[in-house]
Formats: structure tokens, sequence, C-alpha cells
């Protein structure tokens, strides 16, 4: 019962999106929603793939997920729109945005959407394929304006929501895909310490004390502690200001803050992207071999560990979406649990 | 003779403005060095002020800086141009730039610009409250593709240059304004550290035999220390990513690499600069309100030490030039001899 189980993506994706059907999305949406978590799954993001299958599904049943419908068109001006999703899934409304975004950055080099009230997002790195297939870059960032776990330079009590920053780039050979957040870490790698009765490994974590802490036990401590910004205890200000960034061309461009949140919608994401269309500035292929030099350069780096080369973004999640499109997608019997909970829900038979 | 010296601001850029003609300078250009070099002095930011007008000087009489023209115009699509400043200073150029960007901001939403080429560009803040004070936000980096002195994660030698990343956000007081390396520390104050005796608040060097180092002079010895990606050895990752996003957004988006610039332009940077109106998404001053609402949540943070309040990007800055604005700039006495060099080269009275 322990065992872990390798089925295709094909099959995970096809099986998900009868579940999401059953909780009443419509075929496109509930479509978009399983293919983008299982593009989760093959690129290794585990914690951002089908695991969190069951949560769409309840958000779905409970109506804070909306189960069809298009997101709303704002305000537009020429290479920016406003979209609000009115609580679509982030994995239905994300590649919509991409796919206007790149039409925008045909007509005018660059196209950028800012789009608030979308609910689980999951993985930005599964959206950035769309734009470095056509050429495109891409950068992306997102936000949640009802949550507060991250704590600015200086202070104790947390003001930002944990906040992912990614971008994808074409190159001669694969694209760079970067997903990581702005904190020192993730509330979930904290949670998974706790399970697993270890420390983080480096001081992640501020705790009513004031004090830098690898204790995990800490977060659910009462008072708890917070999440650190990137650059930590000395450089913690660039983290700072780096979730500054995020959350004004998120919540402020959106003119959806956490005071208009704090109402209701407790997962609700708000998310800045932005495409560039490199031959509106260089000729076809130009800009893919200045980046494949740039890529080679950070490769041929000596490595600290001879046995470790240096390695480029994205670099080892596409190798996993390589051996996994093969061999079928690994769960763990402990995800598989979560999946068998969602088949049974549903009353559809895991495949 | 080690007194500090004070200075009204005006003083200094008509002086620092006649010692730039005397080079060959024409006064449009001379006059935006100076002011610009100046803004960086009133606003603290002293390695990227006057200090470093000697150096403009000679780059001047030498001709790696060019005295006068404008900068070309290589290609353009809609809301985003390239330029090539032909070794024009960025002193001169940025401010042109941004302007332009704004006019495409408020033709597009958003408006972007990369310029290659561009000599000596200082303090990326002194920039930024051009799009400001107009109610728009910015975002700058730059780099410089002759330069390599910052490793990627896992390696232990060099492969990225210096690269600075700054925004400019408009609130309903004042703007915040951050500038910060995406390195662990700067080569400038791994330097002043050598030259005052004292070890690096942090590890931010890594050796030849790969260790994380707080010890400045490893940086001279030979072989040398290369400067660590913001994150350092535990999350160097991040900082890695942050600094290829900076160099596919501006070396590879220009088409000017460092195969290109190996060749002479050794301190040429390249920029990108990007402007977002918000009156294109949002009624006038729904932006505003926004930003100072997240301003507030950070300031509003509990303090780690109670005699410390949070603050937030540039507030320091911007207190330093009120003050420095009443009382006349200070200078150094290290500084004033560098200033009277400059003098006697251009037999310009200091003021």
């Amino acid at each position: 019962m322990n065992e872990e189980k390798k089925r295709s993506a094909a099959a995970m994706t096809d099986w998900a999106t009868r579940c999401l059907m059953k909780q009443g999305a419509a075929k496109n949406v509930a479509h978009a929603m399983a293919e983008h978590l299982v593009a989760g799954d093959l690129l290794g993001f585990r914690t951002h793939g089908l695991l969190r299958l069951r949560y769409n599904l309840q958000a779905l049943a409970a109506g804070t997920t909306r189960a069809e419908g298009t997101p709303q068109i704002v305000q537009r001006r020429g290479a920016i729109e406003l979209w609000d999703a009115e609580l679509l899934s982030g994995l239905y409304v994300l590649p919509k945005a991409v796919a206007r975004a790149m039409a925008m950055a045909h007509d005018y080099g660059t196209g950028t959407i800012v789009i608030r009230r979308t609910q689980h997002v999951a993985a930005l790195a599964v959206y950035l394929e769309q734009a470095t297939r056509a050429g495109m870059l891409i950068q992306m960032m997102c936000s949640t304006p009802a949550q507060e776990v991250v704590a600015p330079f200086g202070g104790k009590s947390a003001c930002f929501s944990p906040n992912p920053f990614a971008i994808g780039v074409p190159t001669r050979s694969q694209p760079v895909l970067l997903d990581m957040s702005l904190s020192m870490t993730a509330a979930g790698k904290v949670r998974t310490a706790i399970a697993e009765d270890r420390d983080l490994p480096y001081p992640a974590l501020i705790t009513q004390d004031g004090d830098y802490s690898c204790d995990p036990k800490t977060f659910i401590a009462e008072p708890p502690s917070v999440l650190a910004s990137l650059g930590g205890e000395k450089l913690g200000y660039k983290g700072t200001g780096l979730n500054l960034f995020s959350e004004f061309w998120t919540l402020a461009l959106s003119d959806y803050g956490r005071a208009d949140a704090a109402a209701g919608d407790s997962d609700a994401n708000t998310v800045w992207l932005q495409v560039v269309d490199p031959t509106a500035l260089l000729a076809q292929g130009a800009f893919e071999l200045q980046a494949e030099q740039l890529v080679a350069a950070v490769k041929a780096a000596t490595p600290i560990d001879p046995e470790r080369p240096v390695r480029v973004p994205g670099e080892g999640a596409l190798a996993t979406r390589q051996r996994q499109s093969e061999e079928g997608i690994s769960y763990s019997a402990a995800t598989w649990r979560q999946l068998q909970w969602c088949a049974d829900y549903c009353n559809e038979p895991l495949p």
C-alpha cells in the first residue's frame, strides 16, 4: 500500500478533468485546470501538482472557485490590460492571459496583463513555455492580497504574502525557466520540516523575540514566527524591496489591496505577467543566440564541487519532465492517498 | 585640511558642468552629467556622485565617452525601442530615455527602452523620480557586458557583472525608491573594507578554494575571490536567477553580449527601463492610494529593535536629500581631494 505509483500524464489529466467536471466545472475549464496541475507534476513541482486537486474540487463544490465563464476585461490601453477573473481558476485564466499578452507583444513589442481575483494559480513555471515556444520572453509575479506571512526587513510581524517570481526565456536549446519565491523559504517547506521533525537548513524564520531561527516549530508556536524576506538577517532589505516590487506591480496596479481582499476571497491571487517579443527589436534568432551564450557562460563557471556542475534554472525540472513523459509520473504513497480521496469524492476511479 | 566641506547643489552642478565642458562635452551633455552626479550626492549615494567626476572627465578626454550627439534609435515597435548610445554618457542618455518611455506609456500603458553601449550611468536611483513625479511606475536594470565579477550559484568563477536593479513608485506621500545590486555586495564595498582593514559583515565572496568568505583581501589575492550572487551559500540560486533576469533583459535583448563587448568598451553599460502609467488601468489617484497602503503596512510592522522602526526603500535617501538641500551637500576630505584634482585638471576653481 506504500508503493509509489506511475501513471501517464494523459491518463491523469483525463481522470482529473472528469473529477473537476463532477464538481461543476465546464469542460474547457476542467481540462485547463487538470492539464496545468499535471504539468506541475511533470516538472517535479509536486506540491503544486495534482496534490492540490482536492483543494480545487472542494473550492468548486463550495463555489469559492467559479466553475465557468470568462475573465472580465476591466480596462485596457494599448499594450496593457487589467482583468478581473472573478474567482475563476488561475489554471484556466493564466493560459488565456499569456495568449493575449503574446498577441499584444506581436503588435506593440510587449504585452502586459494584470489579473486580480484569480483562484489557485499553482506553479508559475507551467505557464512560461507557452511564450518561450513562440520565441518570446515572459515575466510573471503573483501575490495574495488576503495573506500576510512574510516580514519586511527589520520587522518581526508579517505584511507580505509569499510572492512567487518567474521568468521564461527562449534559447537555441531548451528554455530557461525560473520560478522562485521572494522569501527565504515557503510555508509549505516549514510544514514539511515540522512533519519530518528536522530543522530548516538556514534561518528563514523570525520569532516573536526577534531572532532569526531554523526551528520550524516556532511557526506553529503562540505567538508564531513569520517568514523572512529573501536576504535574511543581513540583506533582507533586498528581499523586502523585491516583495514591494511584486506587490506594487500586482496589488496596487490592480486596485485590489489587502483592505479590499479582507472581506472574503482568502486564497485568490493577483498576477502580473508580461511578454516581450524580441523580434520587435532584433533579427529573427538573434535573441536566442545571445541567450544561449549567457546560458553557456553560467554552465562554464568552475564548480565549487567538481562533481556538481553549475546548473541553469529549469534544467532539473525539464529533465524530470522528460523522464516522466517516458516512464510515467511518479506519485508518492501519500499523494496517491490524496488522489484516492478525490476519486472517492467524485466517484471517478483512479486510472 | 581634513575638514568636511559643505556646498550647495547648484554651485557644485555649475562647477562640474564647466569642468565637463572643458573636456569637450557639449553644454547640454555636460549639464545633464553634472546634474545627475550631484543628484547622487544629494541622495547620499556618495560612491556614485561627484566622486566619479574624475572618471568622467578622463573618459571624455580619452574619447571613451562621447562628448555630444544623440542616441541612435536602432529599432522600435509600438511600446518598445532599442537604442544604441554609441558611448554617450548614461547621465545624459537615461533622462531622455525615461522621458521617451513615459510618452510611450501615455500612449500604450507601458513604455520600454533597451539601451546598449551607454557610458557611466552612476546611481539608477537618480532617474526614478522623473517618472514618479508624473504618477508613473518605473523599473530599471543595468548590466556591463565587458565585466565578469559575480559567480553563479554553485560556481567559484564569475560570469555576471554587478547588476543594479531599481524601482520607483509614486504614493500619496513621497515615492518609494529602491536601488540595489543583485549580488551579495558590491566590489566598491569590498575595496572599502580592504582600505579600512576590516572583514565584510557577512560571507559575500567565494574564494578559489570554493569557500564563502568575509575576508576582503581574498578579492585581491592571486587567484582572486569573486562576488557571490544574492542569496549566498544556501539561496544563491535565487540571486543567480535574478542576475539572469537582468542579463537576458539587457544584454540579450540588445543583441550586445560579452562576445560583442570584448573588443573594447570596457565600462559601457546596457540598460532596460520600463515605465507603467497606472491611469491606463485605474482612475486617477487609485494607484497612489493602494501604494500608500502597502507602504503603511511595511511601516506598521513590529520592529525587531523597538528603537529602529521598519523603513521603506528610499526613505533614508530622501531624508538625506532634504537635509543637504537645506544645509548644503557634505563632501568628505577624501572626496574633496578628488574634486580638487578635477579643479586643477580643468583649471576651474572649486566653489
